[in-house]
Formats: C-alpha cells, structure tokens, sequence
C-alpha cells in the first residue's frame, strides 16, 4: 500500500505515528506530494482524493481512503500490535469521543486559526481567508486545551489509561499550535506531562 | 440506557434513524432536552457534555458518550442487525471516509450556514455569528451535494451496496438543508433517487 503525504506537516504526522505504533511503517511505501506547489489540488490527484487532502491511503487494488481517522481505522484492522481504535463497544465509543473531541477542538481549530487568521501557506494557497473565523477558533483551540488538561487530570490518556488514536489527534494538534504560535497556557500541567509522555514514546520519538 | 436529544432536530434524526436500523428504538429510554431554552449549556447538562450538544447517550453505569458518531459505534457494537459502520478494515475505512464527508460537507456545513448566516436558533442561542463564515459553508454544502450525486451515479449507497452510517448522516445533513433552505439543485438526479430510497425506509419512514 501507498500513503501519499508532505513529512512534518500536522496531518500526516497523525498517520505515521499510528503506523508506527503498529511497528508497520516498513509496510508502506511514502509518496511525496508538493503541497506546497499545490500538488494535492491537481486534477490527477484529485481523481484519487476529491477532499484534495493528504494523507491519503492508497490500496493494492487501487482504492483510495482519505481523511485521517478512516485510514487509522484500516491500519489498526490490518496490522497486529495494540488497538488504537478500541476493541469493546464502550471503548471503541470512548475512543471515538475523545479524538472527535481533539480533531474539532484543537486540531482542526488550530488549522482554521492558521490557515484565516495568519498568513497561512501563503497567498498562492490561502485563496479564501476569513480572519473573524480564524480567530475564534483560536480561542476554541485554547479553550480545548484547558478541557483536555482536566480530562487529564483523572486518566493516564485521554479516553482513559490506554494510549489510543486520540493521544495520536491531540499530540500532532499541539504540534500544529506549536507551528502556529497557539500556545499551550502555563497552568495546563497535566497537558504539559502528558505531551511529554506522548513525545518519549517510540512512536514519535523514533 | 438513555438518549437526552431533541425530536426534529438534524442530529437527534442521526442516532434516531440508527436505533431504529438496529430494530433498537424500544431498548432507550428518551429524556427530552429543551434546547430552545438553552438546556443544553446548563451547568448540569455540560457536567455530562462539555460539548453541549444533543444527542448524547448515557449508559447505566453513568458512562456518557456524545457526537453521533460515537454513540452509533456503540449502538451499531451492542445491539444486532445489519452493520452500519462495516465489518471489514476495508468496509470500516471506506464507510469512516463517506460519513465524514458526508458530516463535514453536508451535515456540518449546512449547520454553519444555518447557525452563522440567518437568524439560526435565535438571538439568545446565536450569540456569536461569522455571516461571512457561513455563507462560505452553504457554498460547500451545494458543492458537497453534487460530489455525494456523482458518488451516487456509480453506487447503491454512499459507502458502496449497503446501507451504512453515511447514509444515514448524509441523509439527515439534506433534511437539515430543507430546513435552513438550502436547495438541493435538480440536476443532481442521482442523489434525488438516493434520498427518496433512504426516506422509504422503515429505520425512516416509521
């Protein structure tokens, strides 16, 4: 199988750690797309991911899944190693909860703060800009991250004392604020311990 | 078990119409929310969703789990029936990608049109509107609705020959469109066809 994806961006980061959880990044040849050049909005590749996004997964029969927690749950199917998705209803809904929780809330906030409110990836890119838009969700990014720290202060992980693709969401999110200059508040030490604990794990230590 | 939703609302129908899919709906007890009045940001309701929103399942033991998606993974694991979420890693990815953007481009889109750029809910619900924001988001559901038709011109259903969870988001995201008069274009016969199959439905049509 294939994943095409841009290295050190936010998404894509999510992707590789969760194959490297599952010890299956040597499963997967990495293609390369010039993001930057505006490679994913092509037709060509629009053709196999119409979300123009990356990562995308592409199969050995040729079918392509896109959006990061959809390839997660494929990778966590196919190959052996601990669970990120849950394996009980309750769980799995737990988990479910949580990472919907870290994408919209800090994840996909913190991409909406940089891509409206900053000059973003530039004028080619950022063809449509709403600054109002942006900076409210930067306060909802940072108000997530408050949300997450209490969440913290009673679980080891975010949906609960396993580490599952949640933690995956919330780490590459606080990456992504790093990128953008949200910063994390001083006060959130549980956050503060637990991305700590995330970054020395193998998967993202490397 | 209970479901704390309001009837007629766009994601109160979701869990609904998967409750019923699963032959379910007399397994739950419904607690009606009045989210006019702003039940759902009352301190006692965020205590057991910070996201304040409907619907929001909680389990006997006093687990709550919110966002439709999660709560139907629960549903779709405990109870029998026909899968609405995939049984397969290959199905599980490929339902996972059309529910998303089925949520993000109809369902979600329309939602932020509805809430940001006409008088939503009402002043005392709408306190914070970006018009700008949601005028940008009906463009997207409109386009949304003619991807989701070209999808429909090549499948039974969004996620391939069954009915899935997509289905039933994206169904619900075009009832939400109706509401907010958001016009689905009549060029767009396949998904026309699609909708008039899923509202016959028994999960649907009662």
């Amino acid at each position: 199988m294939k994943i095409y994806d841009i290295e050190g961006f936010p998404n894509p980061l999510r992707v590789r750690i969760a194959l490297a959880e599952k010890g299956a990044t040597d499963k997967v040849e990495f293609v390369p797309v010039d993001v930057m050049a505006g490679e994913h909005r092509s037709e060509a590749f629009k053709a196999k991911n119409p979300d123009a996004t990356v990562p995308l997964l592409e199969l050995d029969d040729g079918t392509c899944i896109a959006q990061c927690n959809a390839i997660t749950e494929y990778l966590d199917g196919v190959f052996d190693g601990p669970s990120l998705t849950g394996t009980t209803p309750r769980e799995r809904a737990l988990i479910a909860m949580m990472n919907l929780r870290a994408e919209s809330g800090l994840m996909n906030a913190v991409g909406a703060y940089f891509h409206h409110a900053t000059p973003g990836l530039g004028p080619d890119l950022e063809t449509w800009q709403c600054p109002e838009w942006g900076n409210k969700q930067k306060e909802v990014a940072v108000a997530t991250m408050a949300y997450l720290d209490r969440v913290l202060a009673e679980n080891a992980f975010l949906a609960g004392e396993r580490f599952s693709v949640a933690d995956i969401t919330a780490f590459a999110g606080l990456v992504f604020a790093d990128f953008a200059k949200v910063e994390i508040p001083q006060t959130l030490g549980n956050l503060q311990a637990w991305r700590e604990k995330v970054a020395a794990r193998p998967s993202v230590a490397g």
